[in-house]
């Protein structure tokens, strides 16, 4: 990523406030909209079928997370992602818990193939359920065993290239390790701290950040995608550093929203661990 | 305000307790509930078209907050807003995002025409798109550069006055001078902290306070409303100045609802910023 | 209790990580999904009738909370429950606001009537309603004067058992003074703050972590129900302490997930104020 430093993308962000459209679940709904405003873009949430083509025209890009999917929700889907396709608006996709219900592998894999979306985060499990959606020919196909580490690293990276191959989306594949890859290139990042897996939203959020990362950056897509990810993970570590032992998770997601609030562009270019694989 | 102090209209609040019905978006409801809770005031959140009628009747007031609106919440708000104008209790809706949609902008007419709103509160495009929903006989008339200042503030009241002489509501729009007006007065208010801006929920938290203000303080509406306002913008001053270099967003949203809590009367009074205009 | 100490219990959620499928509503939902990731459990929230039986089928149990119930969730409530039921899983039921509307006592009383509950959480004035409506002979039974005090305490857990032994379900009901009580034998818990009672979510969340715990502890469920209660009255005496002048109730909510994050065994038995009555 010499050609495009990450301060870059983070600077793109700031300095167009990138209005995302969020139609996502309402668990972690309140961590999305001041996260988004935390990394320096502006969120709006609507998922009525009938008021979502209007938001959508307003602004730069938009959320599926399918995390608690109903049948009026996802009309608002089917609208919204009609009317930003339409328009050449980034779509990010946040396939949650596909693999774990038909309906939501079934939702997810039509998203995909009715609308251009140009990015997909979730974690392996999720990603294993959509690729055997999206062939549409046999069934889910989660791996219990699914984690990127060291020793699979170079399959899950032919596996993020294969599955951006075939959708046609930046791949997003987070966890101890990241993967971020498109048909061509694909990138590890190794940033992060576990307790992020100890509030919910971590990966709602990121999603979130990634499609102001996405409006902000269309001509260096998957630079944009790189960026958005490791952020995360800095600002995880971050984090982690504020925890007194009296803290527990609740004030880690506080902590962790604060420091997407002031990352820095300079940190962020020496602190994050990327290598292409 | 030196018949009524604003500390009064606070007292009246943290003595009766005042029991507010919220239809809400899910994005900012867990603020506002704590909100509420925060400032003396208790929720109860209900949007059931079939539920609303009792829940209203047990409490004193109902917001109506469109941020989220849907189909069937908006069947809901008209059964909670029918009830409660049967009833008597003050309505306080809060347009989010009028102007950015025809549902909305619709929607927030409607409400405002066919129940007995005591208090509209919102920006000043919100406002601006329901001059124009409510005049019924134009578009939306949204202005890109809507924001209060020292030198459109006399303007501002005048649009505020009439808007009020409408609807017969008591109007609040705020920003970074917020102004409260009746058809007869009108009020600027200049506290608050541009952080404010940076979190979510911050205008959908003042909405409800001031839904308890409203029902708290009903034979003097506007200098209750006028407190409200007031006080919230003295929370964000006090939120500001516990702001450490590390926290962000999400610790300030935290520091505000601890400042509603910890509101005392006097400092209301010594610090609010509040001119007749 | 001293057959069970009740670190055995958290000592279960924490060895098991129980799934938990939560349909509750959206105001605390956020912190229902936090405060179960904090004692040791995982959340999955889904409310869909279409995606709830595949979801139910993955997690160990279920919550069914009635805060905001609407029409389309009611369904969902009873094609979760219908699956838990098939399949043993321990259903705890919340029965939000019964009593305060007919559409929630009736409906609190149709999911006791037609799924396997094995735990309902409330407040006496929610109970008192469900005992009404479980009767289905009488209207709701609200009395104003219903909190649990040293002077009914006896009384009050002859109503408990004999409410457990109508629905055949640990009736725990919570306030300054907890009782948890099955058909046989009642246990009195004061532990707690009363700050508990300003933020919104310390019932949800509670009912959250009950289920975690009934999962994890099938073979003993009331000394599970019993410890979940007494572990979040100490998470509460433990947040107070941290409390300092500035802070409020959105500080607290920070606090209280934080404890329940880093609750211990040994202080559990050591702090617990349990006794049979």
């Amino acid at each position: 990523m010499a050609q495009l430093p990450l301060s870059n993308a983070l600077k793109n962000v700031r300095r167009t406030t990138p209005l995302v459209h969020c139609i996502t679940n309402y668990v972690t709904v309140n961590d999305c909209a001041n996260a988004l405003l935390a990394c320096g873009g502006s969120p709006i949430m609507s998922d009525e079928p009938l008021d979502v083509p209007d938001i959508q025209t307003i602004c730069g890009g938009l959320v599926l997370n399918i995390g608690t999917l109903n049948a009026h929700t996802i009309e608002g889907m089917k609208a919204a992602g009609a009317k930003a396709t339409e328009l050449g608006h980034p779509i990010v996709l946040d396939p949650v818990g596909a693999g774990a219900s038909k309906l939501r592998t079934e939702t997810a894999g039509m998203l995909l193939d009715a609308y251009d979306v140009s990015v997909i985060r979730g974690n392996m499990s999720e990603m294993k359920a959509l690729a055997g959606a999206a062939a549409a020919t046999r069934g889910v196909d989660v791996n219990p065993d699914d984690a990127v580490t060291r020793d699979n690293l170079a399959e899950s990276a032919a596996f993020a290239k294969a599955l951006a191959a075939k959708t046609g989306a930046v791949i997003a594949i987070t966890g101890a390790i990241d993967i971020v890859a498109d048909a061509e290139r694909a990138f590890a990042i190794s940033n992060g701290s576990p307790i992020m897996g100890k509030i919910t939203g971590a990966g709602c959020m990121l999603t979130c950040v990634t499609a102001a990362y996405a409006v902000a950056n269309r001509d260096a897509l998957l630079e944009g995608v790189v960026a958005a990810i490791a952020g995360m993970g800095i600002a995880g570590e971050v984090a982690a550093t504020r925890m007194q032992p009296v803290d527990g998770n609740a004030s880690f997601r506080t902590y962790l929203i604060d420091a997407l609030y002031n990352m820095n562009g300079e940190a962020l270019d020496a602190v994050a661990r990327v290598e292409e694989v």
